[in-house]
């Protein structure tokens, strides 16, 4: 295990556990929701606010770092705990998912992922090898491997569809290749490393490559390139069977999952950390997160509504101004109101994973997913 | 005077006073500056924020509001200290600057200011009459006339310029009907109205403005149509002109003045109140104002510096971040650059009049401003 990592499971309620990941910058109560702070920076929302909302460990994104303002700033200035107020952990994404985004720019050959960035049109490239050195300069607490990410299912933008396996199976092993290559790579022995399983919406692949994965000893494991076209109930039993693969005693990372409830469910598959854009993209969009269902704040609803947005929540924004006050704001396109809605939907989703903690410990994990279930299928008009 | 408002001058230095101004939502220690919340808010900024910061009282837009939720609305709500986080003292503009702002879709007449609404294309009018009752409904602490505001100077978008006495005259003649109609149609006695000095940057105008105002028995005096053209000596002559022929024991206030150095002149020259956007909207375009002079954040030679913004201040941004930081999220158009950048230029306002107060206290006011003019011309690059 690496310098000053190490992750315990304190207790169990079916499948979901209830851990103590420790790093050299604190300790991360799981299962944890970690904020995505793109360019270093959570939209609106500073390190300090994060603090104060419940944020135990924050995720930022590689490939945009790398571009803006470049890994050899941010090591010079401390890495991102000396550069960014953010002094607990730290995980960094390997950057693949994004550079796969962009579409035509990208070539994906064995050496690694070359694009010309959207930035200045200059040709780049990330290997295995480049990714776990950007991350070592960058300096997070828990670096990921580069992966390759395939879309599978329909509802994706990508024109293949469903199943096609041969490109699954290609990719998944080009991953198990690529995560020797970054083993091999590492230099710190102060970061963590976390494998990627891959293999699309097949259970087989998904099988071999949890196995293929944990036979390199990494320090933790995430399920990659799932949210891209399978159910919400494909997703819960991929993970979970890959999950039953993997060691116990590592952390288990579900990537770029998802809303409240897919949270939940992946929880119950065994999953210890999640990430995602949504509860803040959401909130700039005025989509507010409560726990009497989903609230879109224009609607004219609430116009004269003096209430809290969620009167059980206990956030900055709930405790101080109405949801006539946040309309209005939305309505003048006033910064403030997407500043007041995300500190919301943060707190929101950290509310959520502190019930979820608290019922593992209690083993009253299902009917806390349930109760949950039954309210975020409301929506407030 | 009006309920629950008194003001009281407790120390002097020349010109320079010292005083308590209570209001029915509390006290504001003077000289004081305004945080403009033109919507109800100040950009990305809460009412919590600015409480923290320092502010005292705030200031928002009567035409704004009039506009968008309209002040039926705000009304309904509980006036601005229900409806925003704010429960401090509030002051509101007449809306008279602002829909003169508006050029071609404006036209005064004796009974008021007709525009088409930039919003909707709506025909509206604005009457000395109407834009009390607003603001009566808006519920601020402190409500200003309508005044009629001529550009006087060059350096204006107007296409006059500088000295058409003739007009100056009669917007000055105009404004103090307006005032008499202004004061005959209160009907709350809770709310204290202000009225306005107008004259263009005509001395003799500005005089008779002042007094046949002044004979009208406001609860406080404004400087209005200055920061249009004339140069800052003349703007302080044209203030303490007229402030000598104000009363004594009724409070004064620059209406938009202005940058740091305007500021302390117009304390110099015996005002009590200002307000300006001047602190946020050049946060947001990355202008920074520190006790070494001014600091463009974007510029390259931040690119490394791991010093705060200021390092002789206490607001947020400087005790948690660096000029590197805050140069990288400006790069990237991060929203939270435009906050943090506003929560410490609108801390530095309020540290000028902290420093301001306690001068005049001590009979030092004019070595303060003298040291603050040195430190201000600075600039940081």
């Amino acid at each position: 295990m690496t310098d000053g990592f190490s992750f315990q499971i304190a207790s169990r309620d079916a499948q979901a556990r209830r851990g103590t990941l420790s790093t050299p910058h604190g300790s991360v109560q799981t299962p944890a929701f970690m904020a995505v702070a793109t360019f270093g920076a959570v939209r609106g929302v500073s390190a300090d606010d994060l603090g104060k909302l419940g944020a135990q460990i924050l995720l930022s994104n590689t490939y945009h770092l790398h571009e803006r303002p470049g890994e050899a700033l941010v090591q010079k200035m401390g890495g991102l705990h000396g550069f960014i107020g953010w002094k607990g952990p730290w995980l960094t994404d390997s950057g693949g998912f994004q550079v796969t985004s962009l579409g035509d720019r990208v070539k994906l050959n064995e050496e690694g992922v070359s694009f010309s960035s959207p930035l200045d049109g200059r040709k780049r490239m990330l290997t295995p090898e480049s990714v776990i050195a950007i991350q070592e300069a960058l300096g997070p607490d828990i670096a990921m491997v580069l992966d390759e990410c395939r879309p599978h299912g329909e509802g994706t933008k990508s024109t293949e569809t469903v199943s096609d396996k041969p490109s699954a199976q290609a990719a998944m092993e080009r991953t198990l290749r690529w995560a020797e290559r970054s083993q091999a790579a590492r230099k710190r022995s102060d970061q963590a490393v976390f494998g990627i399983v891959q293999g699309g919406a097949h259970t087989d692949l998904r099988r071999r490559s949890a196995q293929d994965t944990a036979s390199m000893g990494f320090d933790g494991y995430a399920h990659g390139g799932l949210g891209l076209g399978e159910s919400a109930q494909e997703r819960s039993a991929l993970t979970a069977e890959a999950n039953a693969l993997l060691p116990e005693e590592a952390p288990r990372y579900l990537m770029g999952i998802g809303k409240p409830m897919d949270i939940l469910d992946g929880i119950a598959a065994g999953v210890d950390l999640f990430d995602c854009v949504v509860p803040t993209r959401n909130a700039r969009h005025g989509s507010l997160f409560t726990s009497q269902g989903l609230l879109v704040v224009r609607n004219a609803s609430f116009k004269e509504d003096d209430s809290a947005i969620d009167p059980e929540c206990d956030c900055p924004t709930c405790s101080q101004h109405s949801r006539a006050y946040l309309r209005h704001l939305f309505h003048v396109n006033e910064a403030l109101g997407a500043r007041l809605a995300s500190l919301h939907n943060l707190r929101f989703y950290y509310r959520i994973m502190e019930g979820a903690r608290k019922a593992i410990e209690t083993g009253g994990f299902d009917s806390y997913r349930d109760d949950m279930a039954k309210r975020l299928t409301e929506k407030l008009v």
